[in-house]
């Protein structure tokens, strides 16, 4: 009867008063039918006092939406402000309003926690934008708009867990602290105990040898497919560059999947494919409140872009072809489309709107673009490998992905040629024991958060955004 | 009709041959009637040539259980050995064997990855140790013991999720770098970029202020249960020390929770008590074979234990009982137990033989031994916080927890006392825009497997464990 997904016992039990049944504001609004004695906590959104009757609005982060309190005028004391939790005891009724579903008659307010208002920096039916909001890290999360975005991330979390799990993935924590730099993507913070960061760096390591935070779980997630043949992971990763920026935080989230036995490229985007159409659907279908807030207020063209990507196959496009799109392309590029050249991010926003504002995989990249595990096409004389990058509209790379190199003669002579076949013996010791074809991808979860909704700032989509002045950090 | 979630549409449509079915191993186990034209891919786990048949078993590692393939002798060679990785074609049939419900009859058989067996450190139908595969990080995850653990430990992370989804919890990701050291919790890692690990530690930080590993996320998730009600985060936690122990390790996962509107310790203990149950259960029944090996080959008593505490309710005591039933004690204790000391590992196993082997709530401790965010019981003559310790058979303290002081006096004379207040100011903050009660508590995830399996060494309940002599580390 109540609430999306049902049950929530546990927080009814919860409830001290045995008699009223305790409801969540999103249970309350959601109900089909009046209940008697009902006890509602949230914090007080508006209130508004007229001669014969007072009205406030409930917010306990279970929805966007408010709950409407009706209540004497009696009921009201100088604590019961903008800002301030209470306990609300009453019956829950029909609304005669075409608003809203449901209103609570209050025979009871209690305010649990008193608000000093002129001190809050939220204000009383103020929309405050993200720049404001961001400056208070430890309370923009009452806001609307983080409000939305904080419940969007929870369901997005938990659609991408599915997906894995409904088709069959072993899940993985692959290691936060390690000593492996997965091929110098980017720069690593380095880890140290206190007593280290005090004297010499050459002294003794606290692990033995010289550890890091992670920049992703691939390798290690590899070492699982080979076991699990469908492995993933969704864990925090990092890079210590650029985080000042509105494109790159340091700490980040990735969705990284690794599939043995799995021969063809297409195969691989196929899942990343369904991973994207599927999660997305769901977290249209279990937040249409908090969704239509962005797509509404913060970036309206979204909501299109994403029913037609939710409506069509995505388009391929090998990256030979992406170099002679940009090539005759009427746009001047501050970085020249060349052959063998990376895609810049100017370059792949150009494809996406090129190939009518939808996402586009581009396959097939430059043998010596990409790092060492990816699979060598064997082709000439542009030397490519099988590796593949999905871009969305507005976002440019949103996945990256690969067939991992299966055989250990490439491999190894690949490896020697870069002198690294010393540090990659086990990598290497997993080609001789039934080394079958595999790929794998990997998506950065907060770009994809930013494509759904159309945030522009990348820190906007992130519970605790990093401020020098913030003890909070 | 296949598999226990049912679906898995995803991986099927990856089959590159459209016309055979491709099937996972647990997938062609539990098929209820024979297809025709079916390919199974996986890992050689025996082989056994007979003069008018050829026997296989395949694992692929979605089920500690592989599958059996039927062949004809004339479809052997010399790289189908143990290990190699293969893919069988062929009709899945009912198998005329009790111990299976079908078989495959392979109809071809392609080695696609073949096996080193003189190398490869586990061989064919021997039950090698948790010491002996502890040494290979790397191979260790194709071992039956490491591969039933990490299903389980992967069905566990989804039940967590599951139990505080259903329950309205919103998922919070809190911060792996911080600045905030949770009341000196343990020995902190400090973050640095490469080039200050080289110079002076005084110099400019990256992030401005020195950055740690985070101990808890419990102090950035009471921000956020202040906007949401519940909250829960499920990621990694790190400490700098014992890592060597068998008990401790440096990078560990910790589920935490936090309830706003939670006047009563009762509360926080129940939503303890129905996570261990509900997370319990359905690891129970979601992987029946991989727990059964533990509780068959590595903790016989582990069965009996787990349905004893699904069956009753925790037993509870106060800290002041505990020490007196301690006192009381014939055993002799390394560390004298007394009222206003910690309780040590072996006082917790105690007091859970006490009680009858089960789950133990031990609540009410002592003022001056705990932290300043739990609520002061305003008792005496000893003088104690509505803190919360759960204590489990063969592990100790499982579960932590406490009321958070919601009053902003009693905060702010304690912090003032333990010269916190300057650090802490964006908490007392938080006091003052609509306090509301509240509870919260964390729960070591490896503690928790340990517990459900009765793993005794907590570096065999990982993915990878850290070895100095691993660049995999």
């Amino acid at each position: 009867m109540l609430g999306a997904r049902g049950g929530w016992q546990a927080l009814r039990r919860c409830s001290s008063l045995p008699r009223a049944v305790r409801l969540r504001v999103r249970e309350a609004l959601g109900a089909r039918q009046p209940v008697d004695e009902v006890k509602v906590q949230g914090w007080v959104r508006s209130v508004r006092s007229q001669k014969e009757v007072l009205f406030l609005h409930i917010n306990d982060g279970s929805s966007l939406e408010s709950l409407q309190v009706v209540a004497d005028p009696s009921l009201e004391n100088r604590d019961l402000t903008f800002g301030s939790a209470v306990e609300v005891q009453g019956k829950l009724v029909k609304s005669p309003h075409k608003r809203q579903n449901m209103e609570l008659k209050a025979e009871s307010i209690r305010v649990v926690g008193p608000c000093d208002t002129w001190s809050f920096p939220l204000k009383m039916k103020e929309r405050h934008p993200l720049e404001y909001v961001r400056q208070f890290p430890h309370l923009r999360c009452r806001n609307n708009t983080l409000g939305s975005l904080l419940r969007i991330r929870s369901e997005a979390t938990a659609a991408i867990h599915s997906f894995f799990q409904d088709n069959g993935y072993v899940h993985i924590h692959t290691p936060i602290i390690t000593s492996n730099d997965c091929e110098g993507a980017g720069e690593l913070f380095h880890i140290e105990t206190s007593n280290e960061t005090r004297e010499s760096a050459e002294k003794a390591h606290f692990f033995n040898v010289p550890a890091f935070l992670t920049v992703s779980g691939q390798l290690h997630l590899e070492v699982m497919a080979g076991a699990f043949t469908h492995v993933f992971t969704f864990g925090p990763t990092f890079r210590a560059e650029n985080s000042q920026s509105r494109r790159h935080l340091a700490e980040f989230y990735m969705v990284e999947a690794e599939l043995t036995f799995t021969e063809s490229l297409q195969d691989v985007m196929q899942v990343m494919e369904d991973l994207l159409k599927t999660a997305t659907s769901t977290v249209l279908s279990q937040c249409p409140h908090d969704v239509e807030l962005f797509h509404k207020y913060i970036a309206p063209a979204q909501k299109d872009r994403l029913e037609q990507m939710l409506k069509n196959k995505f388009v391929t496009i090998s990256y030979s072809e992406a170099v002679e799109i940009l090539k005759q392309a009427s746009q001047t590029f501050t970085f020249k489309p060349e052959w063998g050249c990376d895609l810049q991010t100017e370059h792949e926003k150009y494809l996406v709107k090129h190939c009518g504002d939808v996402p586009v995989f581009v396959i097939n990249y430059p043998y010596d673009l990409k790092p060492f595990y990816m699979r060598d096409n064997e082709d000439g004389p542009q030397h490519t490998v099988a590796a593949v990058d999905l871009l969305v509209p507005g976002i440019g790379e949103l996945c990256g992905g690969s067939l991992r190199e299966e055989r250990l003669p490439f491999l190894e002579s690949r490896l020697q040629r870069l002198g690294l076949a010393d540090s990659y013996q086990w990598y290497l010791d997993l080609r001789k024991f039934g080394s079958a074809p595999h790929g794998g991808f990997g998506m950065g979860f907060e770009r994809y958060l930013q494509y759904v909704l159309g945030v522009d700032n990348i820190k906007d989509v992130i519970p605790f955004p990093r401020f020098s002045h913030s003890c909070l950090l």
